[in-house]
């Protein structure tokens, strides 16, 4: 038999769809031009370019030349904050984040307060994930000059309340950026709705290829550059084109907005069944995150009495790909920062599993997994002294 | 009869070879995964990073552990010359490089100076585009920290003194930077042999993907990060791993490194045969940059009282893709700043053209273009009254 290989983490990334590799392949031998060259090959490469850039737009409603693209989510929001930190050090330097961001976020802040002389609030959420709205706007001063929140939590799923966060950074008069890297292609955004001024994207996050992303700059925002070097991307953002990824990027873009009410509805559903199927089935076991507002692919349970790790090597050994906490941190002992912050206790934290539905998940790896974990976490609690104890109190 | 699709613009980019595609098929959409995951999809993709960062070390005789991929060259030159310039900050704000390196170098430099304080020494070079080594110690000073000299130029074609370069750089306990994205893979590259701290390179000038290059950072060399966030790249460039890419340009360093002697063989005869023939039917022509220390497949003329930009068209329409300047300048109407640099006047600097060969270029290729170019060239000089002058004259 062969061995299952069953994928439960396109949080962390998802694979190509055909039709998108499809798209991209002749960017690779026959129209591999540079956009930025005046001849043949580059002009049917600045036409493709045109075209994807278009397709990003789309998906969140925004206009074509407010899309910049990147290498990937990171660098979205490495240039969104420190672009804006540079940029407007003169009015201020205090920027207001939150606890669970990614670490794309996180780090580069730290980096602006450890070694540029920046000064970086970083808010506390509620038990679900939430940032809480007064206190956002109480953590506003006159040298604020950047509110980085993120769409949607790429461990528990939720999603902050990102109109009622960009009214307040209007009204203050503060820049907003918003790392979305979740959120653009897995739920509707139209940053016409929001007072959104930045926000982050990723290409691999929905189907589309790695090393890919863009950077939405509302019209007339103020940032500097991140990467410096040639004209491209209307002088904002150097270094040649990356066509066959953009081009990717632009189908995948283009699938995910058509797409869109089907995969929420599908995801959702199979989200509940199994949330469901798992709470019916093993006890001392907590749902984190929001339960009304979540991604549509997002599960992520705590089981207590143990750790994460066991868990998962099990659950590979079953053939199911799962995660703990965020893939880029994997490796590192130290519990989930989101887990932490929503108020969990440690070793409540450590026993967390994250189970992310994508677009080819099916109902019947929803009842394998079902059929399959319970016994695993039974098996990993036997080993648990501190879950003996609890048995045998009863 | 079908438009002939001649590319001779291969130092802008260069398509996927056949090999290299094959290699980074399955990365897409079989072995999908986030090579920081925990899990099998996981492990597939670290194996296959790990490959591949031998395969690029190896192209330069580097240690796997001292390359580190980024989005390509730009940013490669972005984060060596940034990253150094903030880390050695206390040491001193002095940089040196040159008037005629690519704008991945020289408009980082203008921003650091611009906005964050350092003082940038931008050499000249002399007729063949070659870095004075007096003038280049005499420059350096206490405060200097960094010297950033590109190995091959890509646009004249001429390689500097790298190994000399070095020697000053280590004498004076100066660490230097070079963007090797011209040379690496196209000319022979032993970093042990030469005192370079850090250099840049890049995928898709050698039959490897777009979006995709690397900085090696000599082992002990201190820098900050570019990029901020997880923990990939031994905590240095974070950013999910573009895997096919990744696997892409690792094939793509191997197969340059197995074919260095005859790539270079090759290139450089028809690269001889290019400019004799043209040379031999063209009059008041000359050849840019130096004959000796040239990159085997760059030719780069300037033919007197013509505009490079007519040239490009009509060569466009004979199905002949070639370059007046570096691609991320083309649109722009300034003459390049590197034939500025060699001491071209305005207007012979305007009349200029690369024509790159690359590893599919073919004898008739040559054939056709010194059929072709020198009725080009006399139609534009037609046109042209100072050339009318210089025709009645004799
Ligand atoms: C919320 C969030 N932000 C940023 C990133 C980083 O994106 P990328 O991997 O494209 O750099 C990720 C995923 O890794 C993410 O989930
Ligand atoms: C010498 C040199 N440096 C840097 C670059 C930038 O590399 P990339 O296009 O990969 O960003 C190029 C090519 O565009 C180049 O020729």
């Amino acid at each position: 038999m062969e061995k299952r290989r069953l994928y439960m983490d396109y949080s962390a990334t998802t694979p190509v769809k055909k039709e998108v590799l499809d798209e991209m392949m002749p960017y690779f031998t026959e129209n591999f031009g540079n956009a930025s060259s005046f001849h043949t090959f580059g002009r049917e490469a600045k036409t493709a370019l045109d075209k994807a850039r278009g397709q990003v737009a789309n998906l969140i409603n925004a206009k074509p030349n407010e899309i910049y693209f990147t290498a990937g989510g990171t660098e979205s929001d490495n240039w969104a904050i420190e672009g804006v930190a540079f940029a407007h050090r003169s009015k201020g330097n205090h920027i207001i984040t939150s606890k669970i961001e990614h670490h794309g976020v996180l780090h580069i802040c730290e980096y602006l307060e450890k070694h540029h002389g920046f000064e970086v609030t970083y808010l506390d959420v509620d038990a679900e994930g939430r940032v809480k709205l007064d206190e956002l706007e109480k953590a506003i001063k006159d040298t604020t000059i950047l509110i980085s929140i993120m769409f949607a939590n790429n461990e528990i799923g939720t999603i902050q309340p990102i109109k009622e966060i960009g009214e307040i950074a209007k009204k203050h008069n503060v820049l907003f950026h918003t790392d979305a890297v979740q959120a653009a292609g897995n739920v509707p955004i139209d940053v016409k709705e929001l007072n959104v001024d930045l926000m982050s994207m990723s290409s691999h996050k929905i189907y589309g290829p790695k090393g890919i992303g863009a950077l939405y700059i509302k019209t007339g925002t103020k940032l500097h550059s991140f990467v410096h070097g040639g004209a491209q991307e209307r002088r904002r953002r150097a270094g040649t084109e990356n066509m066959p990824s953009i081009v990717g990027y632009g189908k995948a873009a283009e699938l995910a907005k058509t797409n869109m009410d089907e995969h929420i509805e599908r995801l959702t559903s199979l989200r509940t069944k199994l949330i469901d199927g798992i709470l019916e089935k093993i006890p001392y076991t907590r749902v984190n995150g929001s339960l009304e507002d979540r991604l549509p692919g997002n599960v992520n349970f705590s089981f207590e009495f143990i750790e994460g790790e066991g868990i998962l090597l099990m659950l590979d050994m079953l053939g199911i790909a799962a995660s703990s906490g965020s893939a880029c941190t994997s490796g590192s002992l130290d519990p989930s920062h989101v887990l932490m912050a929503i108020g969990l206790p440690h070793e409540i934290a450590h026993g967390s599993l994250r189970l992310s539905i994508g677009d080819f998940t099916t109902e019947d790896d929803i009842d394998y997994i079902i059929e399959k974990l319970p016994a695993v976490i039974e098996r990993l609690r036997m080993m648990s002294p501190l879950y003996d104890a609890v048995i045998k109190q009863k």
